[in-house]
């Protein structure tokens, strides 16, 4: 998803709903602490995709159907998707999620939680009755299902299996399974639905997260070629401006970056657990992208770091679990190991 | 409103509509063309705002609370407005478009017509009963009234006075008024709403089209504070890009560029009308971004033109009309001025 709320098991109204990934909010509240923050807050690749040239007339001209056809096709490859009529573009995954509780009259939906926020909230703001569920067999008995996979922030990954039958159970009621497919970039193939999707299955893949692009905005629903007309007469024609074509066509195909990008977060990844356990946190989520630690004093660990000018999510429903994303410069990696008060 | 579409009187599917500013498609049917082809078949600025340089935070970054409350100062700036909490940005106009059909329940909508025609189409797709009139008066007898102003692409401006009535009318059924300002900006500033906003009123401003970047994907609803609420809660967060809050707040800024682009805009308006009153095309409709003429010939001309690679936006349902943005280079002049056979 594009980006980092707070999860909850706990119904929650959308004012209660902790904002990640905005530092200026959090830097107010510890003016003394030394600059420039580093942001750890999010699951964002902090090491992004060098922006290509944006040639003019992506920033002039209408966004042709033609460049959209051109993305589609860079992003069927990269998703292993057969046709690029079943995949619909749009200004990031979020933009999905708002239209996703259109495609449907008021429905049950079961979210399993604890997760990414987004999905419950935007599902409720459209009078769909929403229940949190802590299993995945749970999931069975709603209308619609909706598992992010891997989880967020837990890491949790459902096996391939298990999500092949949840599609099959809800074809039988008429219902509908949704993989948010946020952080599944870097893992094997086979953890993706997308490429051989089940039915009454919709994929969301995220461009921002991995190629550290977030602001471009720019994300992927990956479903029947039905719900995908229906989606896009919910979004609308030039939806994906200019720049995120350009961007997004470029990227999506370059093979050689993400192995790359793969391997440092590899090592990345094992870095900051070696900090993390070092400084007596228990880490019980992973992703590529980010570390999930436990601990009673989580509370503490966070403000010390504030203090340092380091921001890390914290999750006001599980007041023992923080969330580190990987810092991207060697004096960023320093920082973070002083401020944890163990050796880098 | 972000692009130009068939205007009609007709109830149209949606598949039937013509769609303007897509160059690939008619370059397509004139093989033999010159190139590179002439774009006159929108209403964007064919003289952009230079997009100034794009920090890389913009692009890598979940675009924060802090930057959409700069670009929504600036806009307050811009359009007068003395609030920037009932100002919306959002991923373009069309956005807000397919948004606003979702404030009211089934409502009946009647739009001033012949007019961009996705006011309309976004009412039908979520069930509303959509009248087209050709009255203003007519507007009254429904729960929305839906206005371009000044109108795309007959360049017709209802004057003040008319607008403020149909607005405490509407005020007092407990209805809408809809102005869609997209062409207002080289208007004397009280053809706008938006200063000084009517009770029950909702006014749509374009950023693409006076700034020659539609590409950015930007656009602005000027509302009550209730309806700004509660169309950021449709959109969703993170609508708008990091790019697009960059170039956005660095153009709306920008009075000297505007005052510029104004005087050559009208200079250019005065050169198309005479070359197409020479060419015996009468002017029917004037705004500063395009000149609209009738012809029973229209067809002939605009398969003229195409032969010389120049692209010129027809209406399906009013067959005699063509509309022709203005060219932005001496050699586009040059080139126009022979296609049309006579002399620039």
């Amino acid at each position: 998803m594009n980006d980092d709320r707070a999860t909850s098991t706990r119904s929650e109204t959308p004012e209660a709903i902790l904002h990640g990934g905005d530092l200026h909010a959090v830097s107010g509240r510890y003016p003394d602490a030394p600059q420039p923050w580093i942001d750890l807050s999010t699951g964002i690749n902090a090491v992004p995709y060098p922006v290509p040239e944006i040639p003019p007339s992506a920033w002039q001209r209408l966004p042709a159907k033609s460049e959209e056809r051109i993305l589609l096709t860079a992003a069927a490859a990269r998703y292993r998707v057969a046709s690029r009529d079943t995949i619909v573009a749009a200004p990031g995954t979020q933009a999905l999620l708002q239209s996703l509780p259109r495609l449907r009259p008021r429905s049950t939906v079961a979210v399993l939680a604890p997760t990414y926020e987004e999905h419950a909230l935007c599902w409720r703001r459209c009078g769909h009755q929403v229940h949190l569920v802590d299993d995945a067999d749970a999931l069975a008995h709603a209308d619609i299902a909706v598992v992010v996979n891997p989880n967020n922030p837990t890491g949790r990954l459902l096996p391939r299996d298990v999500l092949v039958r949840l599609a099959a159970a809800q074809r039988r009621r008429d219902g509908l399974l949704i993989v948010d497919e946020a952080f599944v970039d870097l893992y094997p193939a086979n953890a993706s639905l997308a490429a051989d999707l089940p039915p009454a299955t919709i994929v969301l893949r995220s461009f921002g997260k991995v190629y550290g692009l977030a602001g471009v905005r720019l994300g992927f629903a990956i479903s029947s070629a039905d719900i995908a007309t229906r989606l896009r007469g919910e979004l609308g024609p030039w939806a994906v401006s200019g720049p995120a074509l350009a961007v997004g066509t470029a990227a999506l195909a370059d093979d050689a970056w993400l192995a790359q990008t793969g391997a440092r977060l590899a090592r990345d990844g094992q870095r900051i657990e070696a900090l993390l356990e070092n400084a007596g946190c228990a880490v019980i989520g992973i992703t590529p992208l980010f570390r999930l630690i436990a601990s009673p004093i989580a509370a503490g660990i966070a403000d010390r770091l504030a203090c340092h000018g380091i921001h890390v999510r914290r999750f006001p429903a599980q007041p023992t679990w923080l969330r580190f994303g990987l810092p991207s410069h060697e004096g960023d990696w320093e920082r973070l190991a002083q401020a944890l008060g163990s050796s880098s």
